[in-house]
């Protein structure tokens, strides 16, 4: 074993960085033994120096992380600062300066993913980023080596644990939106402001990173369709559980029928319970892959928090090292199919459609014309009276109508629902979802 | 791109291999790309030249995979023939002729990987062997490689969807043993002799390969504790369910408390339907690990058949492919922990154990006092009077007795079972079973 050490620095000291530096101390032994050489953590840059940091020597820490990232001794930069710059700047001095990189930066990989694989590329240098997507489960290692002879087709996943549990919550207990959300911002699950999560931020880039790797090309963020769930209610679960579902934010990556396009998707579906998916629990993630050969496949663990994080890192960072021993370099960017990435209009789903009509003869038929002309097939109708909402007008009461479609472009659904607000005996447009996973 | 193509030889054309081939035909531009290189079929060893191959140039074949393996020009031999020989000869030849090996080969890798490991190193080649494990699942690269920074404390599996399928349908159907045998054979699940399966060999050999690579050391097949689950019943099946429980034949690798030691063993179980696990149907496999950074992972898919088991073959050929051209070889065996495998009398488990005894008073406390002299504390008892047993003798009927004990170690619990037997007041054992996943 080579005796002198390859050098670490850590660029972010927060929940992921600390628990980076605690295990490369408490594991010292065992990670050297693995990589064949061992690793020291040679400099640590954080914002607010003075913090007290248990088990990092003070002389490592600085404030000046292009300085470190710019010494030219260092084997691998860890980045745990997340966001957009500095991270990137720093990330290609790093490359320019003999490092290769390890991050956790989900948002940065989803925007500039291209850039910084040419970068390293240019220089020779690895990017590995498992921990980006769906924390510690590993997931881009499988996606980019062990179906590396396979052809994927659909990638279906919980890649969120916030959202996850407040669904989960809504689920179980029959909670409305806001008060799940606030249960999960009381343990910690959701931050102050939960947009990034409730509103699909955080799963869009995440969507934009894993069908870059599963259909070897490139998915930018903005190409990624992004609904949140805040809307999701507890009647919505009521017409879940009606149809044998659950509801979930799903990021969903598919080839088309074709092979021609791909398309990346992020909004709350209805699943049935019978899928893998619908029973992760809580803040938990998963990840279902179909592919050709291998077929159904799921990848299930924590999604997020400072130690599940640290194992994905440190994961990277043993690969890293190895390579850097071997004077090689794993896997780069695989992009080489260049397909186009579709609009979501052109995505074909279900949609579960909810509809306060008035209750009088000659609604459904209206209704169902509306779904002829635009081509949309209707799988089952189920209309009820609802006394409830009965009231003097001389057209009568109220009556509720649920319509679940046959599979159609979801251009031609959303036309549908358009043209459905725009008919008399329709009252209102109750809840619209997606139906996923069958 | 190089142009000039990696050679591959295949060694057997059956259910994987036909596969094997086919894929690399059919997708030979993807792999191509993916590998920086054309990779091209250069010779296929069968034992029946005679049998028609579709899509196999007819040229390719031959009988003689010494001469194969011994050619010089061959790049990656992949091994789908089985067995211990002629496969291990075979593969230690390959590696001394210049070429790296995959191989799908679990009873091998699991009675002479320490070997095999120790020629590919000699002769600087790879050995992968993701195939041998769960079929198309990716674990042996998640394990050895995402989770190389992370310390790996437990891995409980469904690694055998023979019997997955046999034990589902025992749960959802209520059929006995020999009608779920006969299902799964008929269904093709089963082989003609169902022993490997039935009675846990091949899911022993499949632990043996994963305890070796969670833990850093060696696990060979004879250190495998191995029970069949031939002598599940219905009567099992209620108990578990009355326990809130199904059942499950388990490949169970674990890390003793102290660290200093590590065992590996199969055998049915009562499993907690609230566990990933538990809702593993028909012949799928899932794997559940726990880590001391990462916590709880799992990874599902299926286990076996011809398609799932060449997706695994070829991930492993496009990154052996790879580390040729890089002049690299991926990680090799890492045994440096070099730990003790502990018998079963030290595992900690919990027994539920099902009694015929005597309707009379005094027997609990009598029972009862034979586990404390074992050193088991109990759980939960539940007593049953069974009118139907009621006999003339003059002790009265006949009750069932269902203990669950608290954890202790399977020494103490089997000796508890051995001096029960001996108590007059006791008929009959009616059945033990482990009970995990808690």
């Amino acid at each position: 074993m080579r005796t002198r050490p390859l050098k670490v620095a850590l660029l972010g000291c927060g929940v992921v960085g600390s628990e980076v530096a605690r295990i490369m101390t408490a594991h010292a032994e065992d990670l050297a033994a693995r990589i064949g050489a061992p690793v020291e953590l040679a400099g640590v840059a954080v914002r607010r120096p003075g913090k007290v940091r248990e088990g990092i020597d003070p002389a490592l820490i600085t404030t000046d992380p292009t300085a470190l990232v710019k010494r030219g001794d260092i084997d691998v930069v860890v980045e745990v600062i997340g966001g957009i710059e500095p991270a990137r700047g720093l990330i290609t001095e790093a490359f320019a300066h003999g490092a290769s990189v390890v991050s956790a930066n989900k948002a940065l990989l989803a925007k500039d993913g291209a850039a910084l694989h040419a970068a390293a590329a240019r220089y020779g240098r690895d990017l590995y980023y498992e921990a980006a997507v769906a924390g510690a489960i590993p997931l881009i290692r499988p996606l980019r080596e062990s179906l590396a002879g396979d052809k994927v087709n659909r990638v279906l996943g919980i890649v969120n644990g916030t959202t996850n549990f407040i669904l989960d919550k809504m689920d179980t207990t029959g909670a409305g939106y806001q008060e799940a959300l606030d249960e999960a911002t009381a343990l910690g699950y959701a931050e102050a402001d939960p947009t990034a999560d409730v509103e699909g931020f955080d799963a869009a880039a995440k969507a934009a990173i894993l069908a870059g790797i599963a259909f070897h090309t490139r998915v930018r963020l903005d190409d990624v369709y992004r609904e949140g769930m805040t809307e999701v209610t507890s009647a919505d679960f009521a017409s879940a559980r009606a149809m044998g579902c659950t509801i979930k934010l799903l990021a969903i990556c598919e080839r088309a029928a074709d092979g021609g396009s791909v398309t990346a998707r992020v909004h709350p579906a209805m699943l049935p319970l019978s899928h893998p998916l619908a029973s992760v629990r809580e803040a938990y993630n998963a990840v279902f892959v179909e592919s050709e050969a291998a077929g159904r496949l799921m990848f299930y663990g924590p999604g997020a928090g400072g130690s599940p994080t640290a194992s994905a890192v440190l994961g990277d960072l043993v690969a890293v090292c190895r390579n850097k021993l071997g004077e090689a370099t794993g896997p780069g960017e695989s992009a080489y199919t260049n397909l186009p990435v579709s609009a979501m209009g052109e995505v074909v789903t279900r949609y579960h459609i909810s509809l306060d009509v008035a209750d009088k003869p000659g609604v459904l038929a209206q209704v169902a014309t509306v779904f002829a002309e635009h081509g949309v097939s209707i799988d089952t109708v189920r209309q009820q009276s609802r006394p409830d909402f009965q009231d003097t007008a001389s057209d009568g009461g109220e009556a509720s109508l649920v319509v679940v479609t046959h599979r159609a472009p979801d251009a031609a659904l959303s036309g549908t629902v358009e043209a459905l607000r725009g008919l008399d005996t329709v009252r209102g447009v109750a809840s619209i979802m997606r139906v996923e996973g069958e």
